[in-house]
């Protein structure tokens, strides 16, 4: 399971090991309305146990992030990944952690690739009929990250 | 409950209300090792579940972060708050927020307080024999804004 938090919208995304092809099993985005902290927080929290409950995933791989310019967006982000890896925690899920960097490494072979790459190569990866929600393909992307990096 | 979060140190204080005055219950810092961000928030997340699930709490008061310099650790002090409220979900507990200057304002009667203020009118409010560790006092401070909010 491959997650992208935000603090807004948080993509997931399920892919299955068919040996060394990863499969997909399911994507979508965890929308979180606009108001108070602890309520949306709440609806990230309750949305991905919900996909975890659902496809049991054995690990969980989460995109890092680092550098923000604004802080409040900073506090806002970091909160929101922090209730989504709390969300694995009544689960014994292995916790894995990428940048974005690794990701676009990983999926498009450059680090600097443009979001509509990831896209592309995801689609391309998964064999998708069509093209997943941006949050969604990003996390994804998360995901094939990981698998790639389990070789 | 008030709680004050930190990525390394998350203060907790328990109070309760007799009519109008507040008493002393418990208070104490959970101490996340430093490391990954998982191992990290889960520390912070069962710390505060262990605390919730001791004293039930019926409220949970946490102080609001707004600006900080750093975005870097502006992410790891969202994370730590997203972890720390992510922990009331899996029990029936009202969440409210007060920012650092609403709590000064509340405790010490002036919104710049100084941080020793704080913790002299803890001691003062709560009638303690000793000053509590610097995290626990302002989450008992937490508390404590949120006590006289409810009057």
């Amino acid at each position: 399971m491959g997650v992208d938090p935000g603090s807004r919208c948080t993509g997931f995304g399920v892919i299955v090991m068919d040996g060394r092809t990863p499969q997909y099993v399911s994507s979508g985005v965890v929308k979180a309305e606009q108001g108070e902290a602890a309520p949306r927080l709440r609806t990230i929290f309750a949305g991905l146990q919900e996909v975890i409950q659902t496809y049991q995933p054995t690990e969980f791989a989460i995109e890092q992030v680092f550098v923000h310019h604004n802080p409040n967006s900073a506090i806002k982000l970091g909160q929101a990944r922090g209730a989504a890896i709390a969300a694995t925690f009544a689960h014994d899920l292995e916790i894995f952690e990428y940048s974005a960097r690794q990701i676009k490494q990983s999926v498009v072979g450059y680090g600097n690739a443009a979001k509509e790459q990831v896209q592309t190569m995801v689609v391309s990866l998964l064999k998708l009929n069509a093209v997943p929600q941006a949050d969604a393909a990003d996390a994804l992307a998360c995901a094939l990250c990981h698998s790639h990096n389990l070789r």
